[in-house]
């Protein structure tokens, strides 16, 4: 008998007529024999209703109460789902996070796991329950507070369950057929990948593609629990997100897929004295403002001035803070100017099998080139190439790395066979 | 410095400006000096709505889970009141009834509240905050699992928390004033009691006055916590339920008000032989299926037929289940036939006075009869009278009573010096 993990997203559960159908979905899971977990979202704008209501409240929430407010939410899709279970004859009990054992960090919003304690769950589905666990929240180990994991989080709570429970693999299920070589919105011919490695995900969930959270993969790599990622409204299967050197036939992919981004903003910082020490001095800064950057691109040094200047790309949200910081300290930076530019857009192409394929960058760049698109930063690392373009031209770059790797579903056949160069 | 326990119905938190209107009135009382526990309801409808999608999922909820959703509720306004505190420059946390140590029984839906273990609360307290605890929930000291004890039950949890935290007293806001003579809507000249006893409020809540649940009374009165029924929307004060034997110039009251009460049906049980034990099969049956009866009577039996009836009332709500019950059980009961009532009130006069002034009872009937109302059924205790009526003469009958003992506002001098027969 086996023992998985099953996490539905708000959109599956969206209004009683959902939750019965998912109620269904998750009892055939239990009939095949196996032994069923379930992490649930909260119900569709459930979420968004409730920072609405907490905003009329009070303009800036605070962080221990937001989470007590907003981990409501998934508590009540986890007790109608139980409910919607009973119905059908199964035996079903809801947990929240905290009774299911996920312990965190105490960062109110933003919490880490630190552990899951399952024991209360193990002892529910030795009774022959189905167990559904509020996803995106849990209890901080210290304060014994009520914590949020941050937005989406409710798929880290279902990977770090099947780890601590020792489930064969996690099912996340949403309102998409998988994972795909690019954003189909914007290449009609992209196709839905059977398979991935955790590095290839790990890079393509950190620059752009929103079907996985980047923690959610950290930790389904770092406890090696298999992922498939699939739609709750097909049987059909999806994109299995695993270790690949478990005899995959997918070693030869070159490129499994492109990726996109525009949510960064860029940063520059004109006239920095090219000496030891100033450009720690900003990074320095923008740390302690708990920004996190993303891209740093440090221009050739001019003679005459013996200035630099240094770009780097950030969340767009953490721009405005980013600049008052920079300003605060431009006494110790001892820059000359700020420029900020958020009408950027961050396009990678990802794959294991660039690694032991050279030619890649090249063919990358020729292709952009060719559609007429210029390059405006460069980051690399042992599996992705990611550049920074005009936002108004990524479709148009994600379209030309697409067709120019082979991946558009006319050229199938190339596309995991690789013409590596 | 004082410690007082507070509590607001979901009336008095229905909106975000409500929440922080409530907010204001409860930084008042810190910054009176006291250290102020805040016992919150769920938002205007939230119950009702939760209740509503789960009859949409399953048409049987399974209790459990019932318990699970409905107590989200509390925990948002719990939270959000917080927000609102905390808005106001105060520092304020939120509990839920488990996090403030509300232990209790394992009947869901009903449970019943054995300890209150408030470590949490103490240590919040402690560090100078506003403490405000979901209410109308508590943990399962058993299976840990998440209860609820029973609708409007957060004036239990109010009450419980001010005894086991040693508070001086708890206000229970509201939408109205105080507990009244008889109710306003039925007595324009009814008057708020400024003060009464625990025993005469134990009487008028199970009579029907809807102001406190008897739940809520009989542990104030146990823990001999002073409970204050107020306004939420005014600043005048309420009526004070106390111990009255702490010198209170109340002492000469006769009746202090009158209860009245259309929940109820009436079953008489036709042609039961009139030997020991059938009464007792009866009521047997009708324990058996968990259904409380408040009034009984036997009528005097007939020669002839050696055959009694005995008719006795019950919730409305119960009265299905009680007929289905008794017929299943009609060869042991051996009864001829059932009749069933639910056109029936109960008019109740109440007051400690009764047991040192004799004539009451007359004084009552006599206004029923001048006001030509027919007494159908009659139960006393100490220190209250109630009959049964006809539901379309409830109303006369509680004016007709109220005016016979003095209590119309025109006649206020008489309320408390009492004309006693």
């Amino acid at each position: 008998m086996g023992r998985i993990v099953q996490k539905f997203g708000g959109s599956s559960v969206a209004d009683a007529a959902s939750i019965k159908r998912v109620a269904r979905r998750i009892l055939n899971a239990k009939l095949a024999g196996n032994e069923v977990v379930v992490v649930i979202s909260a119900m569709g704008d459930t979420t968004d209703e409730l920072m609405d209501l907490a905003l009329q409240v009070s303009p800036q929430p605070k962080p221990r109460e937001l989470d007590m407010l907003l981990t409501t939410g998934e508590r009540q899709s986890a007790a109608l789902l139980a409910m919607a279970l009973s119905d059908l004859g199964a035996e079903a009990q809801s947990y929240t996070g905290s009774q299911a054992g996920v312990l965190t960090t105490g960062t109110h919003g933003n919490a880490r796991i630190i552990d899951i304690t399952p024991g209360r769950i193990e002892q529910a589905l030795n009774a022959g329950n189905i167990v559904i666990v509020a996803g995106f929240q849990g209890v901080s180990q210290t304060t014994k507070d009520i914590t949020t994991l941050g937005r989406g989080a409710s798929d880290t709570t279902a990977v770090a369950l099947a780890a601590s429970l020792g489930a064969q693999y996690c099912e996340i299920y949403s309102d998409v057929d998988g994972v795909f070589t690019a954003d189909p919105r914007i290449v009609p011919g992209a196709k839905q990948i059977p398979e991935i490695s955790y590095e290839e995900m790990l890079e393509m969930a950190a620059n752009g593609a929103k079907i996985l959270h980047l923690r959610c993969v950290e930790y389904a790599r770092r406890e090696n629990v298999p992922v498939h990622v699939r739609s709750s409204f097909s049987d059909k299967p999806g994109t299995w997100v695993k270790d690949k050197s478990e005899g995959s036939k997918m070693e030869d992919a070159i490129i499994s897929g492109v990726a996109h981004d525009r949510s960064e903003a860029k940063i520059t910082v004109v006239g920095v004295p090219d000496q030891p020490g100033h450009a720690a001095r900003i990074f320095e800064t923008i740390g302690h403002a708990d920004i996190n950057v993303d891209m740093i691109v440090q221009n050739v040094s001019q003679v005459v001035s013996g200035r630099t200047d240094i770009s780097f790309t950030l969340p767009m949200s953490d721009g405005r803070k980013a600049i008052e910081a920079l300003q605060a300290d431009r006494e110790q930076i001892e820059f000359e100017d700020l420029l900020y530019d958020d009408q950027i857009g961050k396009v990678s192409v990802v794959g294991v099998g660039m690694r032991s394929h050279p030619g890649v960058t090249a063919k990358f760049f020729k292709a952009l080139a060719e559609a007429g698109i210029n390059i405006d930063m460069i980051s690399t690392s042992e599996i992705r190439i990611s550049v920074v373009v005009d936002v108004e031209q990524v479709d148009e770059a994600v379209r030309a790395a697409h067709t120019a790797f082979g991946l558009d579903s006319e050229g199938e056949a190339v596309v995991y066979a690789g013409t590596g160069r």
